[in-house]
């Protein structure tokens, strides 16, 4: 499989409690732990031409990942747009945590994908809400992660297609934190998790997740649908 | 209710065939039935200024019906954007027809909305998928149309909250023909039916259905969540 | 409207906390703030003569409301099929807190409808996740319960058609605490607050919702469907 | 995988017409195709003890395939249980035709599951409404059957998770002909086609659909979570 990272960069280098979790990057510990699992996988940033990510670069890519948060206005219109229809071309897309204020992200749902947040150490618990869904295969029935940013309902994101996490917050929050979603021939999962100050990307339980739903949202080049004037199939009778 | 009847009426200045169905136009036949029903109906058309969708304009419709076919382009990105804003933050909308393909529902749905057509008089029956909708008071099973323009799967939208009307065609086809979507705080109700060169909007049960889907999206005034920064609720203990 | 509450009526009999929370039961606490509201309300208890849903009594009842918790068995098999044979035929159903392993709730899932739970005084908060919904109006961004029974994921549910609350529990789980289904021409609200040693339904908060859901479950006396054999309404070609 | 097909086979051993077409049995067929896909493939039949579906059996069965028409009151209460019992485990079932009106998709639904029926030589023509969907794989975009038993809407089931196929009727009928629930742990796929006079299950595109559903439904060895009493997570303040 082809899974392409896609990472602002910024935090990282601007920061030194972020470069400090994450030195290459977060699209590098992310790009490494899919290695793992025997993926082609290559990394896009925001500064790079066309923030890395072409034509060629989107045609060849099974499976997108999008992380972004500082610089979501910077993303071209015509780039997030370029994203956006090939993920409705069947490409999947996984969108982490501030991903969800993402043009692309935005486009594809419709709604202001506004939230709730804080930046206040608070401890997070995704709890399995789905334990059917391929996306928990290997998982117990919570991830616990000591430290985390906040988010809380309401989420305002259509009705998605699945529930899969719902997490607790310390400070008494909740959140729908892993949701899909199908857009044309493309399948979506948004994953809460992973503000930059905290180490999120190197939990192992956190990994799995993304590594699953990559698997999840891959497209399988199932052909498109023929839209557009058709001839009839039966025959019409004349009418007055 | 303050219910503002869009349209983009053009066909109706430009084919006689039309014009004969519609003198004044479609905007003005389905505000006519919908003040049968005690509502407060404006119409606006494209060719105004803002297309008389003002700020004030919408900011006192509860629900807003669309009807476009031709001309989607010339509806401008501002006014498309501001509608879409107004439905996330409250205002009832209907899609009719040839809506599917307007700049307004596309933002709102996030996918292409294509689909197959025909025009080629098919016989249409429209079957209630769920008995048990709002939208389907007072209807029989069906409601049968002589002659309609054909729309056929796939229709490229996301999955809908709740599909109430299938359609059979003629020629051969299936649509899902009525369909619920909720975005932010308001409710969208797409309708297929409505093709300008028949006589659809005349039809008694056709009206049944807008009307009833009128009250079925009217928006009921509720607050709207808080987002952004939020405080704790519970004491967060400290960490290392 | 005609509202029937039903409820078991056991531990307001054997348990001197209960009985000074709810001295005439927890269905004549409900059943007095529905009053308030102009609905035409009956109560019926478990030790009735079937249970107090006799053919009549349900025939006449637009919206049941349930509660039960100990005596689930005591529940005759007929009557709990009863009931579910007039909810799908359109009478609206509220099912409270641990009335989710009732025989009427588990017979129109379909599923065990097992959950966690504890008995601890939880402060718990239920969190508005479908803010466009009528179930929500009047109310906040969330209801807070000093003290209540904990629920807590994985609920073995099918997916609910809405999701409307999402509860967060001071012990650390989260629960989906007040969700909508439709079975047949009825419509269900599930409900979670509710243990009999909290006084839960005295709070105006949670009454507003229960009022709210009456309203929503509401029938409107629509058809039933045909179902069975049927003509062709369109001629079918002779085949070899 | 381990398939287990299930049928009824009772028409094969009455009709001549039926005889003829699936002269060892519709199990029997269906299990060479599944045998082709390197499952390990068994059939159970309802004359068998415990109707072929012992504990032993499903506790051994991956995906349970069910066909079942004229006999589905001598299926026992409880082996229509057990299997209930085991979807909810995890595993998948596929049920076909007139398996809607068995006991166990019955118990699953919790609806009625009734329809409008024809037997009168409809030609069908199942349409793809979720192309991304991987039971779709390997089609084209609908499935023609030149003569099957017709099933109209309203088809009285929960919302579907999925509704992959919609049906078109030469006799002027829609049917949501291909649709995916998930109960407890387990997937299930209600498949549309196949009255036992007809050549349907010899279709190499309906044989194409059940090899993709047996892959779709198939379970995966995920956990059950915990349900029952549970201690706190987190330390509960004392209260008053």
């Amino acid at each position: 499989m082809n899974v392409t990272v896609w990472n602002e960069y910024r935090h990282e280098k601007e920061n030194a409690t972020v470069q400090n979790i994450y030195p290459d990057g977060i699209h590098q510990t992310i790009a490494e732990f899919l290695q793992e699992e025997g993926h082609q996988v290559k990394t896009a940033i925001l500064d790079e031409v066309e923030h890395g990510l072409t034509e060629e670069v989107l045609a060849e890519t099974d499976v997108l990942i999008w992380w972004g948060h500082k610089a979501h206005d910077e993303v071209k219109e015509e780039i997030a747009e370029r994203v956006k229809q090939r993920v409705l071309a069947g490409m999947g897309l996984i969108v982490l945590h501030s991903g969800h204020f993402s043009k692309v992200f935005k486009k594809l749902m419709g709604t202001t994908c506004d939230l709730k947040w804080r930046e206040a150490d608070d401890k997070e618990r995704l709890w399995v809400a789905d334990p059917s869904h391929p996306i928990t295969a290997g998982l117990g029935e919570y991830i616990e992660l000591e430290k985390e940013e906040m988010y809380g309902e309401h989420f305002d994101i259509p009705a998605p297609d699945e529930v899969v996490f719902i997490s607790w917050f310390e400070g008494g929050e909740v959140f729908r934190s892993g949701t899909t979603f199908k857009r044309g021939n493309g399948k979506i999962f948004y994953f809460r998790p992973g503000h930059e100050t905290y180490s999120t990307y190197h939990n192992r339980e956190i990994q799995q997740v993304i590594k699953n739903a990559v698997n999840w949202v891959a497209g399988s080049n199932r052909a498109r649908p023929v839209y557009g004037n058709a001839k009839p199939l039966e025959q019409i009778a004349e009418k007055g």
